[in-house]
């Protein structure tokens, strides 16, 4: 199977994807609510020291918010002491009982600090400015109890009062919170310090994005990612173990394949949304989530049923591979992600994550009994290592370079050691190489880093993941975080996607993996479990 | 009965009020939906001859909306034909029906052209700025359709793209509108010209105003005021006669009498809305509006069901007279209405209105065969018209003054006519020296002007009546107008309530009266009815 032809004939028919998506819709997780009250109300002060600038003081207990009268062109924040995901709900009145007219109220629901000075003239974003969680309502009738009917992801709310009749008053604000799970799990007991912290700070992630699908970020998207899911599936392993939720989203990715079979880069739950975002390298991790979801459940029949659909991402990624010059085929309406990192260059890492695909192929046909995929996947990942060793080691520096400039970037040196292309002493020495070298292309992103926790694992530096851990997310926490972000760069900028910083998530799903982590080193260091190798090995 | 004592026995009580209510409740009426579509999309131009220098050209049919494309930052405005209330329903999409973030939108329904140039930082107004029909929605999932799920009155909506993913398009924009008639009432066969338009606006007016309740206007206040309804229910009762509307507002308003037993100027249909503004001369027209009713329809039994309360409302004004004078004593808690005008004497008028009231009960009296309360009614009359002749009719130009400066005003000779204080020969004489005597403290308001009209015909003045709508309601019609205005000048000023031009309704129910004139005399014309005398008449 040197050039295996793509086999039309396993894309998923119209009636088996609407079978799927009923199938999803059986998963579909009744939301636990949790009345949560404020904390205090809040000023915002400028502070060059604080992250973005901007920190909260507190200057009043929240239970005096009903003795405070307001009017127009007021303003106050609450803080509701941790981030979560719901509704709020006001019960106000007007000072005396009579309402004549409406009133009107900006909101602002912020993750972070600084989102609470948001002004909508200065957003310069690329992504839809509606992501920003600041809402006008008028209300009709005083005195009355409202629930805003969208969701928004915070730990703080303003609240402007643009208009009122008369003196307003709010006699309760509460924030109805949702999730898939309620309350946290219990923090391994070997844990203590900042690894106490970390582990919980990435429960509290994983819950909010744990909707009523995996969500990459609740504030920001809001959808079914499959890179993503893979990394919060890992998590919920080790913690919520919500394996319905992970199979929901099976189900929901396999219902929204496109007309040659290759699965979303993320899936709307609203079925009337078609996603036209598809992620080559997102739908070559799928072989590894249900190798990973069998491992952790058990579920032996959810694996046969998907298996075909695993094998035909790896086919369909072959149009993509050339073997002169092991670089990425033009391939127009496909996103190669990989990574955030401006300028990377992908072609290394991608045929990396190609290989890294055919070793779970291998282990899941051998899980299965078909002896016949199982040489053909070590044959096809035999052949493309080699290639892939001799077109792209710089057998200078035993680096991995990528791309038409021979870039070398963490991402190429990462999936170079998880994908088996590096043996692991060569691993173990360019991801050395790779910290000392100034040239080498660097990421901010808890996606990559993650990978890096494992690719550290792989050539037995366990030492380093742990230090990363401390500093990568131990830093997000020292600077005041209560859920991981979608980006952070620790040398103290604070990294823009999209244009703008307000569209950048707080609360991101695929930055909760350190808890997988400290689980696992808990309990093996409990005598509970051995730590699995992350990848199957290639004999 | 020269100084009748309070009874406060006749004060309704709380389980009688409750009673009320509950017989409200059982007339709350069916709302009549029609779906109205736009006619054109127009382009706003400054226009230093249109009324409020604002007017709207056409630009294109409505029917290219759907192939309109729109990006953040554009915006447009429809023109829906003629004025409606109701809700407005967008059926949208993300061209390539992907829509990947939710889209932002701001709405502005405007009942002018000149509300369309409203921007909310400029707003001056001392009512609550929520009343401007401006809305900021977001829009979470798309390809869809949405009802905005608040209330518009207008003729014209803008829509601004504030953010979208891509290219949004509206393939519909519809006006789901709401009112307790359905169709417009027959226009009399003899109208033609202006006079055919200006009774089709106050129809169209009145069907606007009817919603659940008689309302003031749709666009603001949105509720039941006393003396609104009085007026409306003289139109009504010529056009929709839906008596049922009118005796669940009568139930209403009896409801929410306060704690001395008067009833409220205003009332909410909802009943934890307690109203707290009382307005005695609305009050003193509640012995008229039953009488009326009556007229109309012949229901016996609520006049005698609220005949002990239409007398209440007298006895109770009696506290704020004084004989020596005839000034009002100081009242507080209770706004002397009468007309907006600005530094109006009210006192004359609001007598004359006491004495308009006890004409009126002492015709209910005769009706309901209470001789004793009708001869009691008219010696308080006779008592109180000669006090006031003497004390306020100035000797030299045989007109009524009032208030300590002795102002001369519309208001004045209007209600001492109606009141009956003018004979109908003085009253002709003091509403001509009214036109010409330049100190007239003059109304700009349609309110008033009805009294003005019922007054010329008491006065045997049908041909000032005539012209008085021609130029009054018909102005209006020539500077645009499809329902009749809150207030007008015609001398080409646009009058300002609250402080800002932005809270004046353009389709207010107290404008609509010329269809009562039209019609009667239509009737008479036809020899089908006589034209009642607006007032009884006391021996």
């Amino acid at each position: 199977m040197k050039h295996a032809r793509l086999d039309f004939a396993s894309v998923p028919s119209a009636a088996q994807r609407e079978a799927w998506r009923q199938t999803a819709e059986t998963l579909r997780p009744v939301l636990q609510h949790k009345t949560v009250s404020p904390v205090s109300m809040v000023e915002q002060l400028h502070d060059p020291d604080a992250w973005q600038g901007i920190r909260v003081i507190p200057v009043a207990a929240a239970a005096e918010l009903p003795n405070r009268r307001w009017r127009k062109g007021d303003s106050f924040i609450l803080d509701f002491g941790e981030h979560h995901v719901g509704y709020f709900i006001f019960a106000m009145r007007i000072a005396g009982c009579y309402c004549d007219s409406p009133v009107s109220l900006r909101f602002l629901a912020a993750e972070l600090p600084f989102e609470l000075a948001y002004k909508a003239e200065n957003f310069k974003g690329s992504l839809s400015q509606a992501w920003v969680q600041e809402e006008y309502v008028k209300i009709d009738e005083l005195p009355g109890s409202i629930r805003l009917p969208r969701r928004y992801a915070c730990r703080y709310l303003r609240v402007d009062v643009l208009a009122t009749p008369d003196t307003l008053v709010f006699d309760r604000i509460e924030f109805d919170t949702v999730a898939a799970v309620n309350a946290l799990p219990e923090t391994p007991s070997s844990l203590s310090g900042i690894e106490r912290e970390i582990y919980l700070t990435g429960c509290r992630t994983l819950r909010d994005c744990m909707q009523s699908c995996f969500e990459d970020g609740p504030k920001r998207d809001r959808r079914l990612w499959l890179g993503d899911l893979y990394l919060e599936a890992k998590v919920n392993a080790v913690t919520y173990r919500r394996f319905d939720l992970v199979e929901r989203c099976i189900y929901l990715l396999a219902a929204n394949v496109d007309e040659h079979g290759m699965l979303p880069a993320c899936a709307f739950e609203n079925s009337n949304i078609q996603t036209n975002c598809y992620i080559p390298d997102y739908a070559l991790l799928f072989p590894a989530l249900l190798l990973e979801h069998y491992t952790a459940c058990g579920n032996r029949e959810i694996v046969e049923e998907f298996y075909p659909l695993a094998v035909h991402q790896a086919e369909l990624f072959q149009t993509f591979l050339q073997e002169e010059e092991c670089l990425l085929k033009k391939a127009p309406g496909y996103w190669f992600f990989v990574d955030h990192a401006p300028g990377l260059e992908k072609d290394t890492a991608e045929y990396c994550i190609y290989l890294f695909s055919l070793r779970n192929l291998a282990e899941l046909a051998r899980l299965l009994h078909f002896p016949e995929d199982e040489a053909r996947f070590l044959h096809e990942y035999r052949h493309w290592r080699e290639l892939l060793r001799a077109r792209t080691i710089d057998p200078g520096n035993g680096m991995l370079r990528s791309g038409v400039t021979g870039q070398i970037s963490e991402a190429s040196q990462i999936w170079g050691v998880l994908s088996g292309v590096f043996t692991p002493g060569e691993g173990r020495h360019a991801l050395k190489r790779m910290e000392e070298l100034a040239e080498t292309v660097r990421s901010c992103n808890p996606y990559l880093y993650h990978y890096l926790l494992e690719a550290y694992l792989v050539c037995g530096e366990e030492e380093k993941a742990r230090k990363l851990i401390d500093d990568y997310w131990g830093g997000m926490i020292r600077l005041g975080a209560d859920t991981f972000w979608e980006v952070f760069d620790p040398s103290g900028t604070a990294p823009v996607l999209y244009g703008d910083i307000y569209l950048v998530s707080a609360c991101h799903a695929w930055s909760c993996t350190p808890c997988f982590f400290l689980r696992r080193w808990h309990d093996a260091d409990s005598g509970n479990a051995s730590f699995p190798s992350p990848i199957p090995s290639v004999q």
